[in-house]
């Protein structure tokens, strides 16, 4: 299944070496305008080589739009958007053919598919995960009309942790390369990646994301709850283990009275003194600050020997090849924002026929 | 949205006190011979008044099959089961009629909807998760054929945390009120939950599930990933704050060399020598333990008073009424096995159109 | 799949011959009223036994609500619906066990599942539409809200054939027990259904709907056309062989020239001289009147006796029996009403997401 | 909504004169070789330009796979098939910017969305349905490894009808430009096309489409009936007006003991004596023939003036331009047979979970 959302609807194509990659947008209202800039600003900052902590393989990710936008306006048509892929046919990629590399999908898509594209990963690959942020940046667009701001960072790298996202300036995370807005933090962290990198091994983290001005009525219970919806759409990236909103993990060593926010009339508007909701009760959100973490495992592809067996069940040595990312974090960002957006615009639309 | 599930599809209804509450299963194959006493025997574990340390509330769930079932088999149609509510109408509600209780559903209904049956919680009440125990039967039974086993334990309450699972007989859960197995630890936890109850207050708590003998293949790419749709389900339960698999977010800081889980040929069956993966790599099971975390959040109802505004603003006290849990995971546990047991169901049936 | 439709979604469920039949709808806007009495009228508009022209066999199709009206008024969560069957267990439906009965779903029934609940027709039955009824008399309440009126009558029995809408008043249609608001054609209509009864025989017909006072807008390109989605869903009701709106099969010997609906402006609303468009337009209403035609094969069952085969093959003879229509489309009207009304109500939904 | 289907799903995607059409087939299960040339052999069968009772306007419509395929053989992965538009921006359609053509959907679309693509039809247009051939070439290819065969001819030109199915071979289909496989009566509707253009005006027809050795068990109840989704999927065809399965409209005038069919025993299989069933009861085939007919309507653009008003209200004279089909129906026959296997291939998939 890969599409995504009931009425603000994505399905993405495409494999890390064919032709090219891309996503059809369903449902997105007319109407709309769309500024290609911004998508491209957006896919930049997920594309690789865009700093040294980065992988060094450089892909220029640009698009073309071609179906459902008219005189720069969104007609109610889908909108297609495709990416092309460069050199996709340069590599040799037969090493992979009958291997199976450790915690990749290579195992798993033969297992389940009887075949599989094994150029780099194929449809498994994050690759597809531009087709995510391209159809992120229209979202974006949409809920910028509503004032809607999203925001994630990187809040830990290996066991470097930041401060609380309430300490934090969310709208510098731009200026460190690692997109995390403490100085003192980032520094820890770039540190640690370029000794990771080193080490010819890579490193996991987390990623918190932060949402403003989300209006109350988001949600729709029982089973899509809005915090059930964000969390299978962060765990639907590569790499994701795990996600939790609010006060989370941390948050059931807590009591009751400890743990419950009481409400409170601010000037009129009804809002809580404390936040441990993460602004959802019941699956809907409340108004407040809408925050959760995003947990994600280091890369698989590590520059060292690994021993595996192939597609016959021989054992054979895996040699790490190639330029990859030491550290996903940093370029996970824009992803999760992306999968952010695209559950709120849909919860957008849903919530507009909630009552007469 | 009040259907979970493509092909196995259930889908819920009912208040916490209106006349009954109940399930529709669509997509069950036909066949499949149902068992009405383990139905009984799964809503008996998650009903009230069980133990020492959960609600003294009694409510006796019997339930109805309506339809779909015929000389003990599923016949393809829909099967319906209707769980009636007892006494629905006794109690005063009144006084909830216009107070919004903290870190409850209370205002996001209504903020969302412009009204709420505010009777005991209504639609939000964790009362609905008896259809979903119910509906989880009937999957286990599909699940069985396939000899596929899910096990869920309370692994943790406050910071009372039991020993991993590996270490731990998880056949012998449900001789412990607490439901965890391991006895030391269950002593804790039944210690710690009756001086919180005796503080008229509340704890959250962990709890793991373990799904043996998976086959391989289940998990559509790229959204409906295996561990992102299992994600979902958790999160779709009552309290739930965050779901971590297989390493979790504790992995995270691991590097990809300690982390990546070799593949080793064990008599002509692929395994892994480690599981940091929890049995699911690139969104497919790939044959070993699936097993994950679900975190619960503090119930919410306290008998203590607390500071809250009603629906005009008005600052109210809510003063706890009545007989809740001071701590929600052991009648959470057949709740976490129902919704891990209807999403492999459903992919069951999915994987079975993968290929030609 | 016993789900229909997109925002607002029905989920039937019953045999013929179970406890019970009923539906759930999921998500009808919170606030709608809800007059159950409208209801019970609706349901008898189907019931048998209302006239000498239908099967004499007496069921009070009476209703439970079980969830998702609090206080006279929808609430957003899922509102069940539960009809008894009466008398379930009465009769001897041995006789049907082995046999495939011409014309029915038998044979397809044990084809596709490998056992049927053979009672009756179990979910074959035509008893199910009583659940899509009262559905229906809920999106009715929603559409009138929208002043929305739609209203079928019988427009042919046999090949008896009643006038053009336009030049009838359908508001009298329910004054004859044919359903047909045509005075002298109704009375021919009744005479061949009771020459045909008489015959132990029955006959076929056709229902015409009409939609006045439908809004522009609805209906959403390019599969799920208002047209489309109106054809799949009159072809879903038991014994529909055929489809057509606007001019249907005949204006298909039309000339471009002559089947062109010319726009004109009438008083500042654009609407069009002629509607042979039916009201629909690339598949969008146009705000014109929607009307199509229904036909229905004549009922199956047939007091003669006829020529079949049992499941293992040998030749059986298939006698008559009991009490049923001799012709069905007096009692589908309410029916197609329902069907129209669920689909415009899905589509009134959607287009409140049309544009930004 | 640009989705169709449920297991086997495609998504269109591109309007008439932007850079490209499209679409992404998804679900198709993995293993099936892919034949391009049949793709396009199917494309031509449906281009503009090829004989001379067709438009004239040339357009050579040759695709693209960008995914899904590897090594010849579908992977699992969504299949994105790419059709570029040919000298889209080389035409002025500014006139109609703000008219209203009779029997288009500009009105409409403009209605709806607020806004259109007036370029030659946009997303209305029928050139998005060669997308839909190129998803049914897949599907025809799918459903030759279950040897079902599924055939559609032109059965009537205006009121010029061909003999009935069972005395044709359709196999020469192909040989007739206008697709009757009966000699003299294509010879008439070739007669009444070209009287037709000469007059510069257009005629509507019929298609009748069969389906051979299809498997009993297709079919889904109780919405989803195997005719209810043809129905449909015919009725989304552009300039369909009806649809009738089996004995259809006429069959109503039947009486009972006239229309049923009758079971026999031919040598161990159960069939039926007739079959105004037309292959489906209860909503599933059961392995008869399978046949329908779709009624089109004249093609909308005429070169004629007609009347009309703009978007302003405005009286207009709108003049035929361009060159068009005077007839549809040639053109169509594969449209109605793609779609007609997109449902079979669906229901193919979804029949392999009907049973345990």
């Amino acid at each position: 299944m890969n599409t995504y959302g009931k009425l603000f609807r994505i399905t993405t194509f495409g494999e890390s070496h064919g032709p090219a990659i891309g996503v059809v947008i369903d449902g997105c209202p007319a109407g709309l305008a769309i500024d290609e800039n911004f998508i491209q600003t957006e896919l930049d900052r997920r594309k690789p080589g865009q700093s040294k902590i980065t992988t060094q393989r450089k892909e220029d990710d640009t698009f073309n739009i071609l179906s459902g936008v008219f005189e720069g306006k969104t007609t109610g048509a889908p909108i297609a958007i495709v990416i092309d892929n460069q050199d996709q046919r340069s590599k040799d990629y037969s090493h992979l053919e009958k291997t199976f590399r450790p915690s990749h999908a290579d195992y798993t898509y033969e297992a389940k598919y009887g075949l599989r594209d094994y150029r780099g990963g194929g449809r498994s690959s994050a690759r597809e995960t531009a087709a995510r942020v391209a159809a992120g940046a229209i979202a974006k667009l949409l809920l910028r009309k509503e004032s809607i701001n999203v925001q994630a960072y990187v809040s830990r790298v290996g066991d470097i942790q930041a401060p609380a996202y309430t300490t934090l300036d969310l709208s510098k995370t731009e200026d460190y390369i690692v997109r995390c807005p403490h100085p003192e933090t980032a520094e820890k962290m770039i540190a640690l990646i370029d000794e990771t990198r080193l080490n010819r091994d890579t490193i996991g983290g987390v990623i918190t994301c932060v949402i403003n001005n989300t209006p109350t009525g988001l949600g729709e219970p029982v089973f899509d709850k809005l915090h059930a919806e964000l969390g299978k759409a962060m765990l639907s990236i590569n790499a994701v283990k795990g996600f939790e909103y609010g006060s989370g993990f941390e948050g059931t060593k807590l009591t009751g009275s400890q743990h419950n926010d009481e409400f409170v009339n601010k000037g009129g508007t009804i809002k809580t003194k404390t936040n441990h909701s993460g602004g959802i009760q019941g699956g809907i959100s409340n108004g407040e600050d809408i925050y959760f973490n995003v947990a994600f495992k280091p890369v698989a592809t590590i520059m060292q020997d690994q021993q595996s067996v192939d597609n016959e069940g021989n054992e054979v040595t895996v040699s790490g090849k190639g330029r990859h990312d030491p550290c996903v974090v940093p370029r996970a960002v824009p992803i999760v924002e992306a999968m952010a957006v695209l559950v709120l615009a849909d919860f957008l639309l849903r919530a507009k026929v909630s009552r007469i």
